[in-house]
């Protein structure tokens, strides 16, 4: 049977990966190596041609092939994550602790009385049918509006799908813009929940490293050594988590240059576009509809457990995407739609969050600065993202020894790509936690005899 | 190099596909056989073991596969949809013209004002923050003690999962219970959503059919011809979309023990339950923790776009369903989930809009007979489903005809496993829609020269 053929060759090339893996081990070398992979695709796509083998389905063996051989190379994973610090901090606070919780990716803003009292309305009224699965038509025209008053994008409503807050918005944007086995480059240090995504979907994340050293700024020219022909998505994530970088606007441009000339579309995800003075977005950049914006009202308007964020893209691909939604979910609930209509009328609420943004990275700056470590000066955003300069650590382990001796809690740098030098701190949180959080981890970091 | 030498091996397998599809054209057979999909992934899997190679990675690999050859045998789909009936209806009553909807699948009866006031008082106070992905403990616990009211069975809260609506119920059911190219039964005339569902996460439905001939009752021994060893899923349907049957304690005992038998889970979609004086469920007959419950708050209390429903099930699967809930949405909004605590404290309201139904299902029942169709006299639910008796029609045709000429929208049999001499009528609608509806059905029938 030659499917049964085809598994003895994988077999066969499990083998030699491995020999190579313990060869690349010893020398110090990535697990991926662009250039490699690309000389293998081609080769295969030779051969392919040859046969009249669709070049897609080619395409979609190369991906399988490297994401299985880059799988055993891998280190071992750690077992902790994230949400087991969120846990241990609840855990510790429970048990009458003082914890500064400097670890959630959550504003402690609440949503304006206006939102809260319109949303109470539209439920009381009975605003609760089902509605269409892109949202309801007010909304999609009045966030079409906003759109181009923000950016000056002639947009309609046809090119936007409500969902149920940014993250549904992203999984909508992975799930229909990749297939099985293709790839999407993400920049690290990135949210994790992009890798997961992908991972969760069948495609494969490839990430394209950036340094502290370069003002976390991406390397246009490194970032297309990774695009292959399997790349169909890139995703953009400025005002950044966790580092707060804004890119340039030449920067942004290149980048958009260099993926349109590679087919490669923009996932870019603009949540805490609200949160900074100046921004660029995707919409500024290039049509509309080439691209795929993500918003959300959860740092804009603190509408977090609303669960309440948007996408912006070409007609057709908002279509494919209502049809997931409607198919797991019918729709988003119509009175929280209502809130979406009210918040949009409050021009004085985001700005008034937003400078409590500003004002928070101001203070955690200032704090950094005090106990002497390095981090870049965020643009924006909710994060800083310092260097705590204890060299080669497991990020993991010292995010919770700093928990449990200090009572500071910060999501590990490790989580964000590897990034096991650094920690993110939160600006969620009220100003004294975040300046006490930062004395503490000083405090902290002394006693590890580092500072 | 082995890479080249799997493409050259691809090659090879499309021909032989290419062959075989002919054939299958010439002789009339579906380009589709499970049992020859299962027994090659099968044997892929055989080898990968005596390899090594991971099950995840040859199970890609066979999808690819399998994908591949498919699309290579494809033939055009048909292009309206029940949504079209839908939207066309909608279109009409804008012109002006009056139109029975029969065809949504939407009860009109509302929330109790209690569940509204509770959720606009948690809106107002501010219950908008990110929660367990699970749901808040307070009402996974009263779902829990909800459930032992109801079955006598002990489940905890962290059996349970409170999740957006009912189709979120079903769909993390069937990601986390079925992997790419396993097998899903399902019991036709069913609700179109299983068979999409399982397409959506790569999983095939193969479908048993029942008959009103034999009241709709499925025959146990049909069923485990359908048995593969791919076949990971049953799903079951009582009271019914959209025949309104229940079976019968003494068949579903027989069907649930034929699956563990055979290692296969039930998914018991129960979200009908409340519409009937007695019900069987999933929880009478077994240990609540081998199979998995799906309920809505949608039709027991009228809460349709609140978007409200939960899963019953093991602690490790509803962990799984957790992560998937987490990545996409973080959590339910928290200020639904208190409208879910209020309306479990309500027990007159479902009693009140069941027995609304009861009394649709009997004008139905009139109506229908007066006009002198076939049907099985519905045990529960929301639906009727006669028989018109054109014999050999195209359903999708028929009831866009009907809606043109009388003004009448249904669902037609089509959509539920190609019953297509056969319409779904919603008891959704008022009692006059309904009666009325069903004379202008009969005026149409006899006007085909049918009656």
């Amino acid at each position: 049977m030659i499917a049964v053929e085809m598994v003895r060759l994988l077999a066969a090339r499990r083998d030699v990966v491995r020999k190579i893996a313990e060869l690349k081990r010893q020398m110090g070398i990535d697990a991926i190596q662009p250039s490699v992979e690309a000389s293998v695709r081609q080769a295969m796509m030779d051969e392919a041609a040859k046969h009249g083998v669709p070049p897609e389905t080619v395409q979609r063996l190369a991906t399988l092939l490297f994401a299985d051989a880059v799988e055993l190379q891998q280190k071992p994973k750690t077992t902790l994550t994230h949400f087991d610090i969120l846990r241990r901090a609840v855990e510790l606070q429970r048990e009458g602790y003082e914890v500064q919780r400097l670890e959630v990716g959550e504003p402690d803003l609440g949503a304006p009385i206006e939102v809260r009292q319109s949303v109470a309305e539209a439920v009381l009224g009975g605003f609760a049918r089902y509605v269409d699965s892109r949202g309801i038509s007010e909304l999609r025209t009045m966030l079409a509006k906003h759109v181009f008053e923000k950016h000056g994008v002639e947009i309609g409503p046809e090119n936007i799908i409500v969902t149920p807050g940014g993250r549904f918005a992203i999984y909508l944007a992975v799930k229909t813009l990749l297939r099985e086995g293709d790839e999407m480059l993400v920049i690290d240090p990135s949210w994790p929940m992009y890798r997961q995504v992908a991972a969760f979907v069948g495609a494969r994340s490839v990430h394209v490293r950036t340094r502290l050293e370069e003002g976390w700024t991406p390397n246009v020219d490194e970032i297309a050594k990774y695009i292959s022909p399997s790349t169909k998505v890139l995703i953009l994530n400025y005002p950044n988590n966790p580092t707060g970088k804004i890119i340039k606007p030449e920067i942004f441009e290149k980048i958009v240059e260099l993926a349109e000339s590679k087919n490669v579309t923009i996932i870019s995800d603009e949540v805490y576009a609200d949160y900074a003075d100046r921004h660029v977005s995707i919409l500024d950049k290039t049509d509309a509809r080439k691209h795929v914006l993500i918003q959300s009202y959860s740092k804009s308007y603190g509408m977090t457990g609303y669960r309440l964020g948007y996408v912006v893209a070409d007609e057709s691909l908002i279509g494919k995407m209502a049809s997931i939604l409607g198919l797991v979910m019918t729709c988003v609930p119509e009175f929280i739609q209502h809130g979406g209509l009210t918040a949009l009328r409050l021009k004085e609420a985001p700005k008034e969050y937003a400078q409590i943004m500003m004002r928070r990275i101001e203070i955690a700056v200032n704090e950094l600065e005090k106990i002497g470590l390095e981090f870049y000066r965020p643009d924006g955003g909710m994060y800083v993202f310092p260097r705590i300069g204890l060299g080669n650590v497991d990020g993991m382990r010292l995010a919770f020894e700093l928990l449990d001796s200090k009572g500071v809690a910060v999501a590990p740098g490790s989580i964000f790509g590897g990034y096991d030098d650094f920690i993110r701190i939160s600006l969620g949180a009220p100003e004294q936690t975040i300046a006490k959080g930062i004395r503490l981890l000083g405090e902290f970091l002394r006693e590890k005899g580092k500072r």
